[in-house]
């Protein structure tokens, strides 16, 4: 590239950089610049191609196209790139030994079932049982009591309740930490399920090589008065998928063991299972003061 | 922020760029993993709240729903941030005196009518009549004869004919440069017009205080056998918004002058204007080789 077009191109960034300088809200007007300067350097650095930009603009036209009230292909475009589980992790900092934070996902909703310490939230939702139990404190060890734990997870084919065309509420439910911070509940042990992929991110990952799914998880978001409002996941040690999650939320601290019971081992409830196996996992949770 | 939370951030972005590591066309993997390099460096360096990434996504939802075959919000996105200018610029690199491409925009048509040298492209377009003459030459400055040379522009009020409901064509046309490489035509004297601004790209101008218009211009598509194909406009010099050009499609070596004419000066070819002042330009036009 000669001296005139290297000009040309830095004039250009230039004069759109300008074009924001009469922005009066400063936050939108550092962001715009920012914005710019970041993608012209990607433009230049790859000398996008004409015929780039133009499957380009395609593929956010049919991205914008397959979106609806139901279905959020933007959503899932940030998810694969990992932009959105870099948005949480800036917005939860690291602070001392607080749990990590990765994303909510879709299938959160509002107004789910309260169930009681030690019930189950499967809501008749198939699965292998999971008693799941552990603690809420704040970053000195300090139990929480009254904390609020929200949790949502799939069924054993890999559907969220919200994914079924009834109106089922399953697999999900709120329940509070005890006096000590401490809480459980039966759940289901989480599997692995694809990310929608019928649309121009499934074909992304089609042509990039990538896998559609996630790794198994059970979701939660943890809130106290004066702390910092937690969501996150934790995951199935030993999963497929979780050195390729699809969409980045694996943090290594959120693995935890999901322990195979034989059919017939005690529950902890004294729960009678039959003739079926179940897993257990203990999941302690710090959630540090808010800001 | 603490080293932990710098080491989380940039093992994310250490993780996504692996993940484009089995991607089989080489060109695809350089480009996706340039984009996250870029995209991430972005949202770190804004350091993007979860309020901002859900108005994007917002943002990209509404440019989705209004886009269809007729209006198409991402080009205009891509306009307003100067990246379709640049990627014209680098597409169509310096090369010697060649004349300087810009963009295409939306009104391009194949199928246009053509006119003989001298005649008048307006097709019942109102507007001032606008003489338009000028060579076509490699970059040796040897004429070109044969040159096609499409060109089209909007009526007085800023109407191309594609955007009237009736199926008129009419401020279009095409010609052939003659064995001198000369040309000249009839038209309008160009006149500034907004882009689409009813949508969230016009709200995202309007939060920025950036301008809606587009600087006065007459687009022309100018090809030769063995040369480059060149796309650019004319700007009508002294013109308002040649310094806020919605989509910076301004080259200062584009601007020409469009000189006014008084009622009864003769013209160029002998036409008759009656009461009517016109205007005359100018524009040689140089072609590279094609690589
Ligand atoms: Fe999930
Ligand atoms: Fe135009």
């Amino acid at each position: 590239m000669g001296d005139t077009q290297q000009a040309r191109e830095e004039a250009l960034v230039q004069e759109v950089l300008a074009s924001f300088d009469g922005t009066g809200d400063p936050r939108l007007k550092f962001v715009m610049q920012a914005l710019t300067r970041h993608l012209h350097a990607f433009l230049r650095e790859v000398r996008l191609t004409e015929q780039e930009w133009a499957r380009a603009i395609e593929f956010l036209t049919a991205a914008g196209h397959i979106t609806d009230d139901k279905r959020q292909e933007f959503v899932l475009l940030s998810d694969v790139f990992g932009a959105s589980m870099q948005t949480v992790s800036m917005n939860n900092e690291a602070d001392a030994n607080a749990t990590e934070a990765t994303v909510l996902g879709p299938f959160f909703t509002e107004g789910s079932p309260e169930v009681p310490l030690g019930g189950d939230i499967s809501g008749g939702a198939a699965g292998q049982p999971c008693w799941v139990e552990g603690t809420v404190s704040d970053t000195a060890g300090k139990p929480i009591p009254g904390a609020r734990l929200e949790v949502w997870e799939c069924d054993e084919d890999g559907f969220y309740d919200v994914q079924y065309r009834d109106d089922r509420v399953a697999a999900r439910g709120h329940l509070f930490s005890d006096a000590d911070g401490g809480y459980r509940f039966w759940a289901l042990t989480p599997v692995p399920y694809p990310i929608p992929h019928d649309g121009p991110v499934g074909a992304l990952l089609d042509a990039t090589g990538r896998s559609h799914m996630r790794a198994a998880h059970l979701h939660f978001k943890v809130s106290a008065p004066g702390k910092r409002t937690l969501i996150t996941h934790i995951f199935v040690r030993g999963g497929e998928y979780l050195d390729r999650d699809a969409v980045f939320g694996v943090r290594d601290s959120l693995i935890a063991d999901f322990t195979e019971q034989p059919a017939g081992a005690p529950t902890p409830d004294g729960r009678e299972l039959g003739t079926a196996t179940w897993t257990r996992t203990r999941f302690d949770i710090v959630l540090p003061d808010a800001t």
